[in-house]
């Protein structure tokens, strides 16, 4: 289906090089203000602020939606167009030289994890905002309009971006985010219409490309020293609701050889998941987050335990491989332990390789402004994954130091952050040329 | 320091003798109204009940709140005199023939764990009220006043009868309880004053004995088809709140060997106190009841854990050499997995035998009755062992069917609850002939 996917981006960019040949002017455009970016940055960490560091701007609260006011702000000072679709995304337009071309989509997310960065997702919409302001003050006119996004909700599983595909459900808008609020009542709360999402959706070519830049969130760039990673595919995301069933009874009365302890039974799957996925060779990870005991009390021996289950891969033959070996660990847990498990999916992101097309761009562009590359997988999700289906996408990413991400203690320095939104700028005037 | 206890209960007894001899009419006092103790039962379930069955009527809650005043009707209606003492404490006074001796005192709780059954705690508190109800109504009126109380906040640690004993600090008021109160704002919630705290305190003499009625919880008494349960005993328990130290990071991005994954350890942690408390031969408990992973989210490795453990034995020593080998587990497990454990001591209840003379009466008493009984420990804490440091203390335990307690599913024949409450009654009737 990818392989599908990359022909039909092929032909989008055949057919926009015809429209005319690459302005190599356009190759001497300005470069991106670091410090304004970097201002730009600390100041969008103030909605959300955790006494600690880092920010707890988890999608539909209202830190959420008042870090979108602030970026709705820049937008305009940026001289964009703003709106709102149906599915909370925030879409700012500049107007390109022939309004009949399909227009360059650049932007990512402002919505963190509880605890988390300054830099997940604050970095790639910043830096496209600052792309479209650089482009405006140089008086740099591209062919095409250029749109920067928002994405609403990424960290809860890229709603917004699937929103645009047309793919939320209505059992999906009915789960409770982790704000609180359903998704459906998340997404009225930004300014979107959840019963209007069709009016979101962004058909196949309708953009000429997608690019997304965002931190690493790993630790391969710092540890090489490599400015710009170029990423060759983000990889697939399952995630499962696992329900463990035993007995609740008195923890005082009810003899060790009697119980039903659903948190004994969750505690050797949790080692289970562990185990399973360190034991075959790769860069495959497996990863229990959330865990709770029900009824929860000290003198309560729990009769209910619900946690999460993610696994992670390039290749989805072996994310099903690992949950099944998953499974069966767990059948056998169950058995000896007299609970039941049960797996609900949640999330289910295919891998998504990038545009060959679009990553020699970004590569081409970073080694024109002399920084060094790596291509290298994306072991996050991101809302490029999705747009990969209707659009020629790549993302950028930049070091985080460290390898550290979804923490406090998030950081990329501002010299690497200025760098990439200079490849990202770099980037579009590449992409517009052709 | 509980044999020196008995010494002085036994003066008590003794004193008490030499007012009177034996009034042997007593003997012949009316028996308890099974239909309406059961009535009232059915009647405080719905405080707090839950669709599943059972109620969560835990402490400082509004349920809580109304269950109190419902039984506090109950005991105006049972012609007591009632009062809330500073530790929210519910006391309904009958009087004596002879103000000038020190009364008995009966009762338990009304209060519930999350998700708990509809007996735990009710059954005696409203035995006692029957017990009373049953005397006025037959114009019983004993040598000695008699008291019965309503203990608060006893799934939570025993906090109204250890509030009697002089023993709350301002560290155990400040914490927050399953009601998401404060304990010091839960007392004052149910019309206690945490300000006045020593106007509620019970001196040692105060009462000449103290006698609960109680459902066993664990499932001897069913089992083997024996009507009451004499207990010899309260096992200690001693709980602790376990923090386990991680590194929160992207759980995409994170090679497994590089995480420092607090669930993963917590979930080691788990295993090792099961296997700790099984490893020698006795009827020792040791439960983890409660777990929380943060930040929370399926796609972030948990970088903290927080989780209960609760240790239970007759010997206090036993508990001592558990908790010793469950320490020396978390610091292998933190060395292996990069984290760290700390415990904070939460409870701390010593093993606490009751008074052999008031056993003796219940036996007796259950005896004249025609019922079987059993000698047998209680695995579960009461508020009597606190108040055994105080006046001679027994238990009456009706059984449990299945020995499920805790759980919306817990039961007590309605038989069963009558036998205990006669027994109640006839063991006050023999106590005040001392």
């Amino acid at each position: 289906m990818h392989r599908m996917h990359r022909r039909d981006f092929a032909r989008t960019l055949l057919a926009a090089a015809v429209v005319g040949p690459p302005r190599l002017s356009a190759l001497a455009a300005p470069r991106v203000n670091g410090a304004r970016l970097d201002a730009h940055l600390a100041e969008l960490s103030a909605f959300g602020r955790n006494p600690q560091g880092g920010v707890s701007r988890v999608a539909y609260s209202e830190a959420d939606r008042q870090g979108r006011e602030y970026v709705m702000g820049l937008m305009r000072a940026a001289g964009l167009d703003v709106r709102v679709d149906a599915g909370a995304n925030i879409f700012g337009r500049r107007k390109g030289r022939d309004a009949s071309l399909a227009p360059l989509l650049i932007g990512s997310h402002t919505d963190s994890v509880p605890e988390g960065g300054n830099y997940d997702g604050a970095v790639g919409s910043l830096g496209a905002i600052e792309v479209a302001q650089t482009l405006a003050e140089s008086g740099t006119v591209l062919r095409r309009p250029l749109d920067v996004v928002v994405w609403s909700n990424e960290e809860g599983g890229l709603y917004g971006s699937r929103a645009a595909l047309g793919e939320l459900t209505d059992r999906e808008l009915a789960l409770t985010s982790n704000s609180g609020k359903t998704v459906r009542d998340g997404i009225r709360f930004l300014g979107g219409n959840p019963d209007d999402l069709a009016s979101a959706r962004i058909a196949k070519g309708a953009y000429a490309a997608y690019v997304e830049l965002h931190i690493e969130q790993g630790g391969t760039l710092d540890r090489e020293h490599v400015d710009i990673g170029v990423v060759e595919g983000i990889v697939g995301i399952d995630q499962w609701e696992v329900t463990v069933e035993g007995f609740a009874n008195h923890a005082g009365t009810t003899p060790m050889d009697q119980r039903r302890d659903a948190l004994l039974a969750a505690a050797r799957f949790v080692e289970a998941v562990n185990r399973v996925v360190r034991s075959v060779p790769g860069r495959q990870v497996g990863t229990v987050g959330r865990i709770q005991a029900f009824p929860g009390a000290p003198n309560v021996i729990p009769g209910r335990v619900v946690c999460s289950l993610e696994l992670r891969d390039l290749d989805a033959a072996k994310i099903r491989m690992l949950f099944d070996r998953v499974r069966a660990e767990s059948d056998a847990i169950a058995k000896d332990s007299g609970t039941t498990f049960t797996f609900r999916p949640t999330v289910e992101n295919v891998p998504a390789p990038t545009d060959p097309r679009v990553r020699q761009v970004i590569a081409d562009a970073a080694k024109s402004l002399g920084l060094t590359t790596k291509l290298l997988p994306s072991g996050a999700g991101h809302d490029a994954q999705d747009m990969a289906r209707v659009a020629p996408t790549g993302m950028i990413f930049v070091p985080s130091v460290g390898g550290i991400s979804h923490a406090p203690n998030e950081l990329s320095r501002p010299k690497d952050v200025e760098n990439g939104a200079n490849v990202l700028l770099e980037t579009v005037v590449r992409l517009d040329a052709l």
